[in-house]
């Protein structure tokens, strides 16, 4: 976590500590991958994390659910599990160190609600009346209500946008891990299109595709893979449709590695490439070198928009139309800054970013090259090490 | 969907209409499968569905997600994109069907945002003034209150809970692919314990299960794998630990196929399991073997509960304590009903449920059986084809 940042934003909105809520923000800010609410709505996670010097961060945890955290590196101390869950214990045996904390953890266990629960790590850290920031998306009205009920004196805002903001700016940790996550996604790419000939499905390459960042460590995620005319469908789902001649083949993919989002694009073409995939192809990655070119600490993120826009249109796209050009990666698949227009963010060290121009035309197809890099102290750093050229197979 | 129940619990809750906003229930009213608010947090899409006889229901989708819509069996006629978005058309190029119905939906793209596209579906529909449910667990506070704002006298209530109570009895497409994801899983887990030997790690087995589902045609969600002292932790996450004679080997597990989800569990042990496990093992089978007994259309849910565990403990786990013993399971891996003692619900034909008996010993291990069954017109069927033995390997 970024605890700087994280401490400079609450001064900044006047905030004396921090609720995350939401997955990525739970995980984020302790370590802790609370699965249940990764993988469905509505189970309760937080990390109550106070201004810099009003204490220490906090967990709240569902008793049922704490064994992940005596078995992941979470570095928050303080853990309050909610809710009776039931687990029995060997007399008689030594417990290695992860059992004997998944057993302290237990022996914690308070038999009501998450939202109470927090409520007492409130109190006790004095911030009954204060300013707290909620992170709005991983909780539920019914949620939200009852804390506004247990504390009436104290300010309750959303803060959602202030995680975002926390989490644009990677830590070396977080740098690592979306390098091999964007690595994972450009080998099983590689992967998917050795298999490529005439009749081939799109499913035949989306299994390979997921099988191979499985291999690599990875967890599926985003696998848009699309055949000729069906490239042109912006998150095209893999179909029985086969492989022909002359086919784009358009991948918008990404896993997971260590809970961290990849997201990258490459265009494959079966056989020999049309003049007009070859020259748009072209203008997509003029576009993107452009941004290569552009980006560093301080650059705003709407000057870069408009000049890889109005490059793809200069280099062989006059007609090129986006609504943005990429967006930061971390444990969303859409972090800050949107690379868009009417944005107002600029670039920082350490932000990491998918660059994209993708090119979309019902009845021919999509193109589209996505890559992820790092803004480092004077440019950037990119993860990649295919070139955007067209696959030809 | 099943529609006559939804009819029926408007009626009850005096409902002019209910909105579905969380992923599971836009999928389940519409067919439609929004990427963005499955892989995400925030991305808003919502299906309008008004009462018998008060009009037809509508999709309200981001503009950038409706190719998913022209490709997918999505039987809601009205589609309502939000928000511009650029795709470019050839000109003089027949298009199929898939590509004209995409081209379609984009030119009915409103660039208002999405509460403000739902706000005129439901004036045209006359549903300004009536009382309307609200999904709240695929929403965010903004768009609530936005939605307030732009219907002051519109009346506005909390109705996951109503979603829920209808996925509960599913009808025979949905009874047929939780078949099918049950036996994706079976398949996986037997693959993986087939690669068990010395040494292999839980990793090893976690790549060759994810890999099985996705060879399968599923996708990987739930993987839980541990060996020996590890499968004590409920949700343990497969590790570099690496396999000893003697060892419980825990599967619980299951990914989604056609977006309904699996979760099975079985028990391996690597080479003779002790008398303890043996025995431990046989009591967790039996409490499973009442349920099958048990369950049919009418029987109480709370009656299973309290005899499943009452048979645990007869037949050799005599401490034997859990706090449910199975739920529901379609979109979502949590269905109702909840098995458990407080459960005012009775079992109905077409309930698909997942039946465990789960025991948890720290220092020891985790022992845990677990069948997917759907409730027929006078008992139960099984989805499962292998029986809860240990398998020993």
């Amino acid at each position: 976590m970024n605890l700087p940042r994280l401490y400079e934003r609450l001064r900044a909105d006047g905030l004396d500590a921090i609720i995350a809520t939401a997955p990525e923000n739970v995980t984020y800010s302790s370590g802790y991958w609370a699965m249940s609410q990764w993988i469905r709505r509505g189970p309760q996670a937080y990390v109550l994390i106070p201004a810099e010097r009003h204490g220490e961060p906090c967990i709240v945890a569902d008793t049922s659910a704490v064994d992940l955290i005596a078995d992941q590196k979470v570095w928050v101390q303080d853990v309050r599990p909610y809710g009776p869950f039931v687990i029995d214990r060997s007399s008689g045996v030594e417990l290695d160190q992860r059992s004997a904390m998944f057993a302290r953890l237990l022996d914690r266990q308070d038999r009501v609600d998450a939202v109470a629960v927090l409520v007492r790590a409130i109190r006790e850290r004095g911030l009954e009346g204060a300013r707290i920031g909620v992170d709005e998306l991983g909780t539920t009205p019914q949620h939200w209500d009852r804390l506004l009920d247990l504390l009436p004196t104290t300010t309750f805002v959303r803060a959602a946008a202030a995680f975002r903001y926390v989490r644009a700016v990677k830590t070396p940790e977080e740098v690592a891990r979306l390098r091999t996550s964007a690595r994972i996604a450009e080998k099983s790419i590689l992967a998917a299109l050795a298999i490529a000939r005439e009749g081939v499905t799109e499913c035949d390459l989306g299994r390979v595709f997921h099988k191979t960042t499985i291999e690599e460590g990875g967890m599926p995620v985003l696998g848009c893979i699309g055949f000729g005319p069906r490239s042109a469908m912006p998150n095209v789902q893999p179909s029985e449709t086969k492989l022909k001649r002359g086919d784009i083949i358009r991948f918008d993919v990404g896993g997971r590695y260590q809970h961290y989002r990849a997201d990258i694009a490459r265009i494959g073409v079966f056989g020999e490439p049309s003049p007009k995939i070859a020259r748009y192809h072209r203008a997509i990655c003029a576009g993107l070198g452009r941004a290569y070119e552009m980006i560093r600490p301080g650059v705003r993120v709407a000057d870069v928009f408009e000049a890889v826009v109005e490059t793809v249109r200069r280099e062989g796209l006059p007609h090129y139309r986006r609504s943005h050009i990429g967006h930061g990666i971390g444990l969303d698949g859409y972090d800050a800054p949107s690379i868009a227009p009417n944005s107002a963010e600029v670039f920082e060290e350490s932000m990491v970013v998918c660059v994209e121009t993708p090119y979309y035309e019902i009845g021919f197809g999509g193109l589209q090259v996505e890559d992820t890099l790092v803004v480092t102290k004077d440019g950037i750093e990119s993860f990649m090490t295919t070139s955007t050229d067209l696959m030809v197979v």
